[in-house]
């Protein structure tokens, strides 16, 4: 199997979220695992001089409609999260430290939170949401209640972030495949055309 | 047939001239006429806080390289236009005063135009350039210079791009069908899907 599917996402990320939904898919096609990468648009959005979609002037009216309407063509289920955005930082350090603790726990646990949001509206930037959801994705949540509140999965997570940018990526979702960028949920199709001009299956 | 559709871009935007050069296959699928609208981002910008993509960080490098992979990917000819970006408002006055005089003229020369900036990387944003392409699309140079320096026709684009923002127009390409809008070239695939859905032709 050729190299995993770089997928960075912001559990904050409407456009994210509905990558989240296709990615399996996508990699199966491609012969591929996926790697998935939570991150912070936070910092991002500072060196791009950006904002969360839905507080900029005209951008903001346009991307709620284009949300709704593309979980409607795609079939993805979707309700408008509210709030939004959120902090998303306790659900990323849960999600490291999983990736390291409890490896076959960290993609379900990132669904769950991403369905919980975004169908259930449950607010997962509390962190009580979110570890309630780590727990019942089988994590020890006596272990992760210190562990997210370290420095060190601070800093990890921080490094993370940096690392990521180092590499381009500035939004989200973010997918990269044997170092070829794609922003954008509504790249999925382009990737599939990028990989049979590549020669790749898919 | 049905309403138009409504097609604004900005001469100075790659992603305007690659949906150019497909907006006619589209229009025709969805047994539609196109309205071609050249709008100016430099205002639409200062609404929504944005920059030329290739001035921004991180989008910068992002954009160049997906520029020519886009071109690569649909098989239109392109070169990196230089200097980017360019100022568009003459090409744009150009192209409104010709709408009322020679309406037959006007798309011919916003494709010349386009295709000069963006295969022949000739600076249309030099006026004597906009005037040659204009007088080689068979208008009549000798009206065309005053009209171009008149306060009606500088107001009348300035009334344009504001009656663009309106309706909720902020990028190049922006396309509106039946009030539905859609920003971007990555979106022409989910025009047909939109249009499937809603029971139009497509």
């Amino acid at each position: 199997m050729a190299g995993a599917i770089d997928f960075y996402f912001d559990f904050s990320s409407p456009y994210g979220y509905f990558a989240s939904m296709h990615i399996d898919a996508l990699a199966r096609d491609l012969d591929r695992s996926v790697s998935w990468h939570p991150i912070l648009l936070g910092p991002m959005f500072k060196i791009t001089g950006s904002a969360p979609l839905t507080q900029i002037p005209l951008k903001g009216a346009y991307s709620r409609h284009d949300m709704r309407r593309t979980a409607r063509l795609h079939g993805i289920p979707f309700r408008e999260p509210a709030p939004f955005p959120i902090s998303t930082v306790t659900a990323a350090r849960i999600m490291l430290h999983a990736q390291d603790a409890w490896p076959d726990r960290a993609i379900p646990f990132a669904k769950q939170v991403l369905h919980a949001y975004y169908v259930d509206n449950v607010n997962v930037g509390d962190a009580e949401h979110a570890l309630r959801i780590a727990e019942e994705s089988g994590m020890n949540i006596d272990e992760l209640r210190p562990a997210i509140a370290s420095d060190a999965l601070r800093m990890r997570l921080r490094a993370e972030n940096e690392a990521a940018v180092a590499r381009g990526v500035f939004g989200s979702p973010f997918i990269i495949i044997d170092e070829e960028p794609f922003w954008g949920f509504d790249r999925l199709d382009m990737i599939r055309r990028w990989a049979a001009e590549s020669g790749l299956p898919g």
